[in-house]
């Protein structure tokens, strides 16, 4: 097992926000590490996928579920390139992700800290560690020139 | 194309329900009809299938998807035994539902009217009509017998 930093795996997340982003999917990606270290890999699907919910966070969660066995992902990291939205918070709360780490900020929908702040939400029954800004710059540029390219058609 | 109420389709649901409490889970069913009538159904699954993110909502909603090769469900309604979490209402969201119809309140993690009100959320870009209540007793109950029984053990 490598010792891979943040930078590290967001940059492995960041080469999955490409393929989504070839796919004409809004360029998002996610690594999941287990608590043994085991990496998991996934990108932003709904339209190729025809599944509204196929965002990188779900697919990398239900991926390392299933690989797994089990259907708590307890001690894992979450790295996401996108602060996660609503359902996604809702997700990682469910399988009981350890720690969550995201590159750019969504003001218009993320649910950790510019719509709402579900991770935090003391009334439900587990809260993650949050690292926020993680190759935020690199994350966010790859959003904006996807949704620049596709006002232009 | 029969024309079913909301009762019916709610008994629907019940039944799904009871195949979650056969299989273990908490009882929660769902059935989700498409804008043409066609009906798909679902039970809440989280540790037989290994997947933290196996709720019933979130099991239909995918099953709908694929069928109808379209991620999103416009003109749809979804019965659902409980009322939905964060994670469901943040997919009946990006699902595009148009109407969702459900029995008993969940005062502990409910995001429609309980802890939350993600679906009426006016800064998300889609709020689906809510009725509530429909079979709530039946509904409620399934679930407070499978706790009782749970408890027991």
């Amino acid at each position: 097992m490598s010792h891979k930093s943040d930078t590290d795996y967001m940059n492995m997340a960041l080469q999955q926000a490409e393929i989504a982003a070839e796919n004409g999917e809004v360029p998002v990606g996610a690594v999941l590490v287990s608590k043994d270290g085991e990496a998991f890999v996934s990108y932003n699907a709904p339209i190729t996928t025809h599944d509204a919910l196929a965002h990188a966070e779900i697919r990398v969660i239900r991926m390392a579920c299933k690989a797994m066995k089990n259907y708590r992902l307890i001690g894992s990291t979450l790295y996401v390139t996108l602060e996660p939205c609503t359902m996604c918070a809702g997700a990682i709360i469910h399988a009981r992700i350890g720690r969550v780490v995201y590159g750019a900020a969504d003001p218009k929908t993320g649910a950790v800290e510019s719509l709402s702040s579900v991770l935090s939400d003391q009334r439900l029954n587990h809260q993650p560690v949050i690292t926020s800004g993680v190759l935020a710059d690199a994350c966010g540029r790859l959003l904006k020139s996807f949704f620049r390219e596709r006002r232009k058609r």
